[in-house]
């Protein structure tokens, strides 16, 4: 894997970049989609490149669970799987132990969980979380990290920013055994500890890797605190690394996190919520239930271009919403999705224009209306 | 509309035809897929015109109650309404009323019956179903008629085929004070008497509608019954004109059909199994969430053409399945809509060629394999 920065804004630490992988360049800043189980939920691939798609995410812990790594074995990875032929990025399974498993256990070994599906127990290594991704064989996976709920004690924090430590380097050397042709990513945590953030990023960055996550965020914060914890972490990472803020967020998130220097981003927002029914708009988000759709012959963002947009109007989408037909999640999801795509594409275009600050400007003026 | 039969089978009745409508034109026989609510479920227009649909069903009883008549007149009818631009065929919403909704009462004027979704009280009278029909704008509309259970005395099933009759007749005359771009079919019922199948074809025929369809088949009654009606009736109806045998079948169904003279089919059969993962193929039905198909990387059916044999193994069908992903749904429709589609044009190529009774024996072959 290969970064080059392409610009850089002058009023903030906003860039553009490129990443090079085996599946393909992905221009950043970017937006990954969520593919949790190997599908963008309601998505095919064709509609995801509609979209503007660069890469998407896949989750470890559940592709792992199912279909199960010797399924995946047997396309060489998730790729043809799933018939996505686009970069693919993995986590490391953690997160979702830490959310979702029963019975879930840390060791200075690594994680045994049961499973939350059938109640099977598990172990999840540093090793075996590398094992794991390059059998999916993700062009970026992601370090095996202790994830730490929201508030922690600085104590908590402190003993789960070395364990992670130990863990990214028990990663590295697992990596360094493979052709290295899949890149792997630290990732920072510390809770909401300036310190321990500034600790953390030191120990992960002296680690050396192709690229750098920051891990911990949205997990409950404010929202100013989720800001103020991503831009001291930022600049004390590598400045030629591509560095992703890992689960975060809403649109405002996205302009803040890339005016402080961020490269990548994931969130179930777009998807999940297209699901229930909220879409984005440049004017904010709608709520495609409300009775004013009802007979809206118009589409539900005027000035999108998405499919779902060009093709169908509001009141359309309500009837598909309010009979819970299953078009509705796929319209829905592709508006979505392209509206946090175009909204990438737009603040690529703004750093390269070196006009990042009057675009910001816009954003949040469009918004208020 | 109009209708001209282009070819005719030797051996059997089977023919094939052209049904030009304001939309475009059908060729026949044909498959209708079931889009109940303005939508084949989990699919676009796209999606349906790739499967090589021609034509697709709307159910007037679902459409009335959501998003109702003035939702869709705004759209000038549901072809813009759902963005499908190829012709449109509705029931009359008899059958929804006898089968789903709450405290439906029959009489001379018509059903009164509540919303099987929030109890609220309707009337649907033969001028009313004419004229939500004309609303919808769909290209071929049904007469309302009187359906009845399975099995029925012959006394209640001989008081329903005159009260079709009557109300066939209000139809027409309502129908008659239209522009009459919009086709209407008149409906034959009977129950599984042979002598009252033989009176209600009588009487619908005097009509004379532009085209007849036979109900009340595939209620519950064996198989052998159902083709004995439906080969009783079809000779009584005008040749000229095109015969839908409605809500009828399975693909075996449909080629017997077919050899008795039959036109135009609708189920919902290919869609609703689809989503219960059972998926239609050449040699038989299969359900993809069976163990054998766990990491199988070949297609579901490795004659089929369709995007998702083209595109996606049965291990990922059935992990999508397994998953209750929202891509299953799709995907296994589009397969199942391309089998009925593909199979009604192999028909069509049978009878054109004279070679119909080949294509049975062979149909039959390779479902014994």
């Amino acid at each position: 894997m290969q970064f080059n920065i392409t610009a850089k804004s002058k009023t903030t630490s906003a860039r553009t970049g490129i990443i090079e992988t085996c599946h393909g360049r992905i221009e950043t800043p970017v937006f990954m989609p969520v593919g949790t189980l190997a599908t963008v939920k309601s998505l095919t691939p064709e509609d995801l490149a509609e979209c503007g798609a660069q890469i998407i995410l896949g989750n470890t812990y559940h592709l792992y669970l199912r279909p199960g790594c010797e399924v995946i074995e047997k396309f060489s990875g998730l790729h043809k799987f799933m018939n996505w032929n686009q970069p693919i990025l993995t986590d490391s399974g953690g997160f979702q132990i830490f959310s979702l498993a029963r019975l879930s256990n840390i060791t200075e070994q690594g994680y045994s969980f049961q499973s939350h599906i059938d109640g099977s127990t598990h172990m999840l290594t540093p090793e075996k979380a590398v094992e794991i991704q390059t059998c999916l064989n993700s062009d970026i996976m992601m370090c095996l990290d202790q994830c730490i709920a929201y508030p922690a004690e600085k104590d908590e924090a402190e003993k789960a920013i070395e364990l992670t430590a130990r863990w990214a380097g028990r990663c590295k050397q697992a990596w360094m055994k493979t052709t290295r042709e899949n890149a792997l990513f630290g990732i920072v945590q510390g809770g909401m500890f300036k310190k321990l953030r500034e600790i953390s990023a030191e120990s992960i960055a002296e680690l050396d890797f192709p690229g750098y996550a920051i891990g911990g965020l949205s997990v409950g914060e404010p929202k100013n605190l989720m800001l103020e914890m991503a831009d001291i972490t930022l600049p004390l990472l590598p400045y030629e690394a591509p560095k992703y803020i890992m689960g975060v967020g809403t649109p405002e998130d996205l302009v803040e996190l890339v005016s402080l220097g961020a490269d990548m981003f994931d969130c179930v927002m777009p998807t999940r919520n297209a699901r229930n029914g909220q879409l984005f708009t440049s004017h904010g988000s709608i709520n495609i239930c409300n009775a004013r759709y009802r007979a809206e012959t118009g589409p539900a963002d005027p000035n999108c271009g998405c499919y779902t947009c060009r093709n169908y109007s509001s009141a359309y989408l309500r009837h598909l919403y309010m009979t819970r037909e299953l078009l509705a999640y796929r319209l829905n999801t592709i508006h979505n999705i392209h509206y946090y795509l175009t909204l990438m594409k737009d603040i690529r275009s703004a750093v390269k224009n070196d006009t990042f600050h009057e675009f910001k400007k816009d954003f949040y003026q469009k918004r208020q209306n």
